[in-house]
């Protein structure tokens, strides 16, 4: 029934045409390869007047991927026919036909918005909203209600074609991955850098995976969060990272010796944002990314925050520092990672009782001189 | 007829008893800080088996000032009788006819939901439950309805009294303010920035607010929104900082004569970050917020977010990084910047046409070099 899903997508940094352009042809490659991945086919992509259209008779299926590709606001499976008002009125019925039945509802109130993107088509937009209605009321048990609708039909003009839809679905926002660049995001099987790492993608950053390896039921469940996460991430799907630290044991070691245990969750979490620093060089990654947020554990304080941040000249991204768990475990039930980050994980033995809450940093340099005879800033 | 608030709390980082009992000092102050400074009556304020009781006549006035406080969850006003199953039942039969009223119901559904939080009352929650929704029956047109109601009458009993009330107002949340330090935020007047201060506060970070001058306009306005976000504030209010950045006319001189004016804009927010990093430093703060989300104007860039960070050691917070424009003025909205923040401000004349969108660290450094004669890096 539906040959064409019309895609709407929101901000552009700016508007002059070449950014458009720039923006579109990336947004055009990552609804490719949603479509492609999932075997979803097509007839053809294409830009115009500040949508996107896709040509196909999977209408269903490709608004349920396309749901999940960044930079679309919106999307309406739709019908596209010559801009001729017999053949829209007899369309928009057919439609209205089938959404009433859908609803189940025996005279549902109903309004009709017409928008001519280009102008060549006679009739202006209230007239055509006029003349649609009248064929719907006349044809089929309804009533006109402008302000409160259970159906509202869609008409869209342009270029000689008319498309006409019943359903404008809601997507994600953001930004086409690949607008901005990439990241490195720590990956660490708890609910938060999942949550972390979608909100970045969702901004248009290419994320590269990075988990450190704790065991082997961590990095099982890693890998599932990850698979996950790259449904939302075509455009730019790197492979999960892991990386074994070696030097573990030898910091263990060292901390117990001195009596310091308490510094090994800040250790660790530097260590990480080491390795975070030198993959994110080697792939020309411009950020770390990582779910803290402030206070939801003790040992989560500026301070300490302050320890891990110095481990990397690279912005260290927490697009979660600001929320509530609450708010965190939504986002990552609505994500489908919640479920996965519950999964049972490997036992940390060497997680201290008592980690310490608020990290001296001087203390942080003699320990980290102890243990590695340097000091811990690249640069100095 | 009220005379107690039910402050209810939520997360706290971990549960041993001394933490507990922290937080809950914090909580207090601040509380007992807001109604002194809105000139809320209260006859005082104690913490009980995890909730917060204040005494007052004034529950209404006292409720719409604490929503504002972070760390608490949601407010009761409520009654505080003998926990006696004759006051009990008066008292709540009293709230629920008031309900009644408010609502214009003629037969509300209703249900009750009773707790002992200690447990010396002879009748167990369910037994509670029955009696006082029985009594409520008896006296007054309603219905008992456990899933769809209109009214919840709520009974918690505690160390022989008893608390009914009939309402529970959501607040925002997050943590107490005092709990988790200090940051400095920048503040701009834009909508972004008081957005970014407002969830670092709500999760507990005392934050003092800097704001780089631009001109008078401009100064006002940032005023007003400071004065605005101070509501929230209770617990740790600074009062605005202003610096008036001499060095200013030099920068741009010389970016001009080196044809490189437009690094104009990356080269004002590296001075800012210096500014807002020395303030911190002075003041003890462990962090800058700034009000970044990636992508949202074209120079907005991971590139350029690289080169302001190099401005300071301090870990800069960028709460919306991840966050759409939409979502940045929902929450401006919601918490009252969003109109002051569309106030006129002065123009910024040395704004460059087109300004840099993926900046170069290495051309950056020539350009700090060539205007300051030292590297912008203080540590090498």
């Amino acid at each position: 029934m539906f040959n064409v899903v019309i895609v709407r997508y929101g901000e552009i940094g700016t508007k002059s045409r070449q950014t458009r352009r720039w923006f579109e042809n990336i947004l055009m490659n990552n609804i490719r390869e949603a479509l492609v991945s999932e075997g979803v086919e097509f007839k053809k992509i294409e830009a115009k007047h500040g949508r996107i259209l896709v040509k196909t008779n999977r209408a269903g299926g490709a608004v349920e991927v396309l749901k999940r590709v960044f930079g679309i606001v919106s999307l309406s499976p739709a019908m596209e026919v010559d801009a001729d008002l017999e053949k829209i009125n007899k369309t928009a019925l057919k439609l209205f036909r089938r959404k009433k039945r859908e609803l189940g509802l025996e005279k549902p109130r109903f309004r009709v918005t017409a928008r001519r993107i280009t102008k060549e088509f006679p009739l202006k937009s209230p007239e055509i909203q006029a003349k649609v209605g009248e064929y719907i009321l006349e044809n089929e048990e309804s009533e006109v209600n402008l302000h409160e609708y259970d159906i509202e039909v869609g008409v869209e003009l342009m270029d000689g074609k008319a498309y006409i839809f019943v359903d404008k679905v809601r997507a994600w926002g953001g930004l086409p991955i690949g607008t901005q660049g990439k990241v490195v995001v720590l990956l660490s099987g708890g609910i938060d850098s999942p949550v972390a790492a979608f909100l970045m993608m969702k901004r248009g950053v290419e994320v590269i995976p990075v988990h450190i390896y704790m065991g082997e039921k961590t990095l099982e469940k890693v890998r599932k969060i990850w698979n996950q996460l790259k449904k939302y991430g075509y455009g730019g799907k790197g492979e999960l990272i892991v990386v074994n630290p070696k030097e573990r044991e030898r910091i263990l070691e060292k901390l117990r010796e001195l009596g310091k245990e308490k510094y090994t969750c800040v250790f660790c979490k530097f260590m990480m944002v080491k390795y975070a620093d030198k993959i994110a060089k080697d792939f020309g990654a411009k950020g770390i990314v990582m779910g803290d947020s402030l206070g939801q554990v003790a040992s989560q304080t500026l301070e300490n925050m302050y320890i891990v941040s110095q481990a990397s000249d690279l912005p260290i991204y927490r697009p979660l520092i600001g929320m509530d768990k609450e708010e965190i475990v939504e986002i990552a039930k609505r994500i489908g990672t919640f479920e996965l980050s519950t999964l049972p994980e490997d036992e940390m033995p060497f997680a201290p009782k008592h980690p310490i809450i608020r990290g001296s940093w001087e203390e942080f340099r003699k320990l980290h001189k102890a243990v590695f005879g340097e000091e811990p800033r690249r640069e100095c």
